[in-house]
């Protein structure tokens, strides 16, 4: 491995001289130009050249010529002809590999003889430029779709300068095996373009243009694939080619990072599946466990107040900075008033892990950016990184015994804290939907996070869709909300588990805490839905909680009003009820209004 | 006909009440209440119906009820008592009709007879309530998914209290032949629910949740359907139930205006469809050519000279107004500045029709809201209505001679400007995401225009859509497009048609104007994709002429730079070139960036 990484230019919003710069500062060793790109630019061929020297980019690939094979002979002198032009532009450009998609367009003849002989005439012009072609199979390609019959139109042309390009969106959206890779001489395959893409039913063409995705995004089994090239003798770049309808619209820059962690996450999965211990990062620390929650504002006295109204411990001020900290079991939420915005927000969250060091190695070996926090002698510095929203991710490997809670005084013992019982049931996370597909890949890459099934709840303002992401054994679970694309910021929010939500309703209300209203409608329609005893229903219904289950158990919670951009959920789960309440999610985003 | 409207609550964005008040402004007689908005109101049943009866709203059918039929007898008990509860709600509503979909989760048992059964029993249940049972055969039920099927079972449970719901996304989704409902008791077809799609290659439960459309903006043909249900003898509501993900971010009046428009359109479709005169609106006015584009801004002194530049005529100010005729041919330009905005825009088109009057009659009865513009005594009273962005339609029926161009003096005669030679080739208006579709319904409802393809264009800020809208003989052509959603508003151009553009160029290059820059790249590009005469592609070049070709014939034109909102194209048609030069579109974009 230790392969070099490079993505096509069309993968990025804006200008080709913006692009190339955005893939420079990301750190790719080289980039794929696509002809339409650098048709619409005002720099010459030369200009690019020299840029990309200077940026230290190599250019890979120049992209895609088409509908070449598979033409009368007649039209074929124009094919050539048309394809020397391109040879020039290639030649001022400096790369000498061009992409040969298979024909869609206006191939009429599809004898393999025929696509032999012109493939390898293709070739053969090329050569007299000292130009090489990788032929792709286009999954809706007009007579070649499947990767196999490429390299064979291409094993039987046998060109010195004519290969085949691989590309992991046209072979696995059409379920074809990728093992057949193997099958394919090394040096035959002159490149390879990567991409994911969630699992749709949508005509392939629409699914390839508009909803691509970077590996580790969507359902494509790609460290296997990527396997089984590598294992074939591939040692060319890692490529990104990723046609995506929101990525063309995501400022360039921050794409081009997400991007190229995409491809470390992938590089190291694969190794990881091969058993290529050298080639690894340092292995994900999934988190054992939440260690806190630190609200950022800059007047949190009403946060004090609701978490005392929800049964939660002062555990004092910090001894340095404005800072509070409260704590119900093992729940910890630190109130930060240096933060200088008004609102109230999630600014980080702590993770605890079995190596603190570890996790950092991990998160920028991955790419994630650390962030800094000031602390004085004595205190404990806390590491950790940005998530693609600017919320923080720390890590302490300290029981709290040893930990940054010893920097905290004037309130009641850790003891006290815990015995008040409680622990984080999971962090609900609002993204705009430019960056929820990085947030995806974040928590995937940096945490070891696994995404679960993907819900579609409707709002008044639109429609959220709401995927978790958790680790195997459930002990950090995280929603990520996509926001619809004109409504505002999703507020965020902490599910705090307890053993008798009812208990502490009821200790909320008598501290004068009013729950989020929930209308009548709703236990009517709950009465409708379950059969639940009488009695139970009116405690729900005059507490104002809200119910779900499964066929494992029941699921009760109630919800705080929102402070700015953060309101808390506590939840008592019954049995082994697994979900989240997704179905009473409507009624709650209707009651947040 | 003259047939009541209703409107499924799902199709508009807010809460429960704030829909209600949307759809009685807008004008529907009656509405479906979602369960799922009921569930998520604050207000009872009795208050919604209370706002219902205030707001003069008849609660035509409570939707949906799912899952009952098709499972064991021994938990169809749990059914029945989940039904009741719901009967309790309609009764509360004050409504007695419950649409029943096919079971989709539930069902294990698929034979008939088992359905018929339990169909009875569930019509006897809620017979004993008042209430009617209307059955769907939902595209993806798991046993019952044609309405032929679901009317076959009706029929053999035989209940008075039994009937269909017919829904138009069900039935064509599908592609099954309509002309069946025909074969329906007229007074067993207990509700219809009409939406209409555009044509997607995508399962069809996710076409159906989020792409659905209100008729006339996509591909179904509704007028057929309506006309089969209408035949069979239906005189109940018609409804839209619109599952759309932009519908549900948008304004709720302005969606509710926009649907009974559709509607208005539909049944007029549908009525001259079957020669049904007295249920006709006033048949569009199908414009003969542009009889004006009016720009209005703070100041347009550049557009002045922009327009001399271009080799229009000047036609003098407006004897009353702050208001500048230009011409060239038949195509005039107004440049209006009583606008307080201070950017350029495109205000107003004017179109040319047999029959203001009767243009005005169809767009008031489709629902098109009049605008108003203060005239003088003596001067042609201008009769239009808003778009739904707000830029104005206006009609004339004049000839020059006689029309409001005799209101400007100071100029050049018309004669003068007539004999410059010129015509307006097409005007693109660019829409936001949210308008897009309503833009579609306007053109065609209101102005008779017809959809042809849609294209999609990759800008450097993302992907733009862009369709053409055109008289059936070319007289007048729209290209409406939609920016991506991040996008700044798309500035709107006006393409003029003359006989030799690259006279014309060079006409405004000796008077000063730089034309936008297209690159040199673009040349290059050309020379390969076209077999273009040497001398012809260096003229290209030097004048900065963009170039297009189809096997009718070429097309070459350039842009101006824009001014606020607004630039202007050039355009020559040799032979029969039938195109907009989309695939130049991307470098434009990119010049403009």
């Amino acid at each position: 491995m230790g392969m070099r990484t490079s993505i096509a230019t069309v993968c990025l919003s804006g200008q080709l001289t913006e692009k190339l710069h955005a893939c420079a500062e990301a750190g790719f060793d080289g980039v794929e130009i696509m002809d339409a790109d650098l048709v619409a630019a005002p720099e010459s061929p030369e200009e690019i050249r020299a840029l990309c020297a200077r940026l230290g980019l190599r250019i890979d690939m120049f992209q895609p010529f088409r509908d070449a094979e598979g033409v009368l002979d007649s039209d074929f002198a124009e094919v050539l002809s048309r394809a020397e032009a391109k040879f020039d532009v290639m030649e001022r450009l400096g790369t000498d590999l061009m992409l040969l998609c298979s024909n869609v367009a206006t191939a009429t003849i599809g004898d393999d003889e025929t696509l032999v002989r012109q493939l390898g005439q293709f070739a053969d012009r090329a050569a007299a430029r000292g130009i090489r072609i990788a032929y792709e199979a286009l999954a809706w390609g007009r007579f070649v779709q499947d990767y196999r019959h490429a390299w064979n139109l291409v094993r039987r042309a046998d060109r010195p300068n004519l290969g085949v390009c691989l590309d992991s969106f046209h072979i696995l959206s059409l379920g074809l095996d990728p093992s057949g890779i193997e099958q394919i001489d090394a040096e035959k395959i002159f490149f390879l373009q990567l991409a994911d893409a969630p699992d749709l039913d949508l005509d392939v063409l629409s699914w390839s243009r508009h909803h691509r995705l970077f590996p580790g995004e969507g359902s494509f089994e790609l460290p296997a694939f990527l396997s089984h090239v590598l294992r074939a003798g591939y040692s060319g770049p890692l490529s990104l080619e990723v046609f995506n309808d929101t990525f063309r619209q995501t400022d360039a820059r921050e794409t081009a990072d997400h991007a190229l962690r995409s491809l470390r996450w992938l590089a190291d999965q694969t190794a990881a599946a091969n058993g290529w211990s050298e080639d690894r990062l340092q292995a994900p620390q999934v988190p054992r466990g939440v260690d806190f929650v630190e609200v950022a504002g800059e007047d949190l006295t009403e946060l004090d107040q609701l978490l005392d109204q929800l049964g939660f411990i002062f555990g004092g001020r910090h001894r340095s900075k404005p800072v509070r900290l409260w704590s119900r079991g093992s729940a910890r939420v630190i109130l930060n008033e240096q933060a200088r915005e008004s609102q109230p927000r999630v600014a980080s969250v702590g993770m605890l892990v079995d190596d603190t060091e570890a996790a950092m190695h991990r998160a920028l070996g991955i790419g994630a950016d650390e962030v800094f926090r000031r602390t004085f002698a004595g205190e404990q510095r806390l590491r950790g990184v940005a998530s693609p929203d600017g919320t923080q991710v720390f890590w302490s490997d300290r029981p709290p015994s040893a930990s940054w809670i010893q920097e905290f005084a004037g309130g009641e013992t850790e003891h006290a804290g815990a015995a008040a019982g409680g622990a984080v049931d999971h962090i609900n996370l609002g993204y705009s939907w430019e960056r929820f597909d990085a947030a995806v890949l974040f928590h995937t890459s940096v945490l070891g996070l696994e995404s679960e099934s993907t819900a579609e709840l409707p709002g008044p303002r639109g429609l959220v869709r709401s995927t978790v992401m958790r680790t195997p054994d459930g002990a950090v679970q995280l929603a990520l909300n996509l926001a619809p694309p004109s409504a505002p910021a999703l507020a965020r929010h902490v599910a705090i588990r307890v053993d008798d939500v009812t208990d502490v309703a009821r200790l909320a209300r008598d501290r004068g805490l009013s729950l989020l209203r929930i209308p009548q409608n709703y236990y009517d329609d709950l009465g409708a839905r379950f059969d639940i005893d009488p009695a139970e229903l009116a405690e729900l219904r005059e507490l104002g909680l809200l119910y779900d289950r499964d066929e494992h158990g029941a699921f009760v919670h109630f919800y705080t009003p929102t402070f700015g951009g953060v309101f808390f959920e506590m939840v008592e789960r019954r049995g082994g009820y697994v979900g989240f309440g997704a179905a009473s999610t409507p009624v709650r985003l209707n009651a947040q209004q």
